[in-house]
């Protein structure tokens, strides 16, 4: 097997983090005898940089005839002072837009190895938790009609919560099967007290929730949710949420594990191609300087390698190579602890390739 | 000097926990050489049940008609089935619109005597916080335009998010002069780099910030501002956001002191009538058992006491024997740490009323 994978180093710490999961999919590759070819697609900040904008087609259209698209991470506050249309998170909305990923899983896991980082009391910190939060990635007030006009008290301006039950329905199938395959219980979380849009929320996925009658679907308001992921993290499990509110709760949700540097994330659609990125930024003030944490982009790469290219065992081999060097005591900066020696990015790399072998 | 208070009692614990602020006004108030006329007005579950309809026409009058509006809780699972026009919360949501209250006032402290029951980690509890959100309350997608529709995908449901400049400007003058009364720092929240409406929201900000040299006006955006409450909530003095975020990040705010229980709030428009209510909510299981904490509605009533009626000598008399009765180990069910006497509703009263004389 040969796989295509276009990657968006993008800004800041990006092309480090990313260069570290190359070498940790190459390496994985020879093990399980397959291989990929690297195409280096420009978006983000550098794309604005070099073509005056944030996503050029040609990088749509590699992404396009790729398996799947690995991304570092985009922006900075060098491009913060341009106008909406040329910042370099429209390129992130662009892919996913252009990509149809409608579907973005966020699991944040307590490691037990790193619980002192969590920003939680110590008796939920040790009781741990594991969740995946299923946002609608395609949908809602990031995509509906917005603008300005004249209304009844002069100059205004809007932005359109709008879900179809077919957008409503595709993503609550992704949440069900994840559910399905994982404890069996799935929060659905809206504001159905208020919005509209959240009351066909609900409806739809109640409706699903027949089709499904081995997995327990309760509904919670978001802002309920907000506070029962510091209260009592561990009652979640699979969680799925729209655009808006999955952003709020997601950032939440990676916060209180109190390790962002460790979180991947994969954002899907109908076929197998995804994105596939750290939940962390482009950390401007560490770029080039060997500091960042590969840890998240190479969890990542994992994901892809289970949920685009299939490669399950690879994945999971992956994934306890990293396992095996946290609980060895290595750390990076950002989940060091006072007195915990500090590795640069290209030793905790070349820990996890050795981890690997 | 002689007011007139509307009072909702509301469902489950309300009536307790009102009961107990409608005392300790009463008290406070013959120190002060004030009293009050109260006229209990029916909203919420019992007005469905009484009347048919969550909010009867001559409530909001007799609203309108007072000095400001005391309320308990409203709702419960017993009318939670009941279409969206017949549910408890339309009550809440009525009543602001149709006194035009449009700022949301709500602290959210780390009392010293409680920071045990703080869910963020030890030191984050012991560095403290003192904050306070102003929530826009009358627009944004609370009251848009919503429907359902057929769309290009069949049929949707859809809310607008819409802000007029002038409604966040009169937010934004509240939150401004909060800030200067305060410690003369304002964080904006809004998710600028996606909606348009947070756009609008900034600008005029900024624009406020201009007549207030002596405030230093910050932007968030929602998501960075849901984790940053968890990281590190002392960097937060006053808040301004609009009336979803605003909703998300308050209940995450006072879940993060641990003590919902002890948390009032204010709503107020153009005029000095308010409405004052506890945080937390109907607590149905515990209703009629004298268990509720009269805390969080006591300190309501010290807000209204402050800004609505102007006797801040008053208001802080009511604060500081709460304080004294905290401070002396006092504890209602919800605030008991393991080995804590617990105290029935009636009681923690009955030691407020005696360290106010
Ligand atoms: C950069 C921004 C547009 C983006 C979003 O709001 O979706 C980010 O916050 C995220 O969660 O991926
Ligand atoms: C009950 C509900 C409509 C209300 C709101 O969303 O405003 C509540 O959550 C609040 O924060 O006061």
């Amino acid at each position: 097997m040969n796989y295509n994978i276009a990657v968006i180093e993008g800004d800041g710490i990006g092309p480090e983090v990313v260069n570290a999961a190359i070498e940790v999919l190459n390496t994985v590759g020879k093990k399980y005898k397959f291989s990929f070819v690297f195409k280096k697609v420009s978006a983000g900040g550098n794309a604005i940089d070099r073509f005056g904008t944030p996503l050029p087609k040609e990088s749509v259209q590699t992404c396009l005839e790729s398996n799947s698209v690995l991304l570092g991470a985009v922006g900075g506050p060098k491009w913060d002072i341009l106008p909406g249309h040329l910042r370099p998170e429209k390129a992130l909305l662009g892919i996913r837009k252009e990509l149809e990923l409608y579907a973005n899983l966020r699991p944040a896991r307590l490691l037990p190895e790193l619980k002192d980082a969590c920003p939680l009391r110590k008796e939920v910190a040790d009781a741990g938790f594991d969740m995946i939060v299923v946002r609608e990635l395609t949908g809602g007030m990031y995509f509906g009609e917005s603008g300005r006009r004249d209304g009844k008290y002069g100059p205004e301006a809007y932005d359109t919560e709008c879900y179809s039950a077919l957008e409503v329905e595709r993503i609550g199938v992704t949440a069900f099967e994840l559910a399905r395959s994982r404890g069996k219980k799935l929060i659905s979380i809206d504001k159905a007290n208020v919005l509209e849009s959240s009351r066909l929320w609900r409806e739809v996925m109640h409706r699903l929730a027949g089709k499904y009658p081995d997995v327990e679907l309760s509904d919670m308001l978001v802002d309920n949710a907000a506070m029962q992921l510091v209260k009592n993290p561990k009652q979640f499990d699979v969680v799925v949420t729209s655009n808006i509110f999955g952003d709020i709760l997601t950032d939440e949700a990676s916060q209180i594990t109190g390790s962002i540097g460790l979180l991947p994330s994969a954002s899907l659609g109908e076929t197998k191609r995804g994105m596939y990125e750290p939940i962390h930024g482009s950390a401007p003030d560490i770029a080039g300087q060997d500091k960042a944490n590969p840890i998240a982009t190479v969890l990542s790469a994992a994901m892809m390698l289970r949920l685009s290219l299939g490669q399950e065992d690879a994945a999971r081999d992956v994934e306890d190579a990293v396992s095996r060097v946290l609980a060895k005591g290595l750390r990076t900066a950002d989940i060091a602890a006072p007195g915990d020696d500090i590795l640069p990015c290209s030793t905790m790399t070349k820990a996890i390739l050795n981890a690997l072998k």
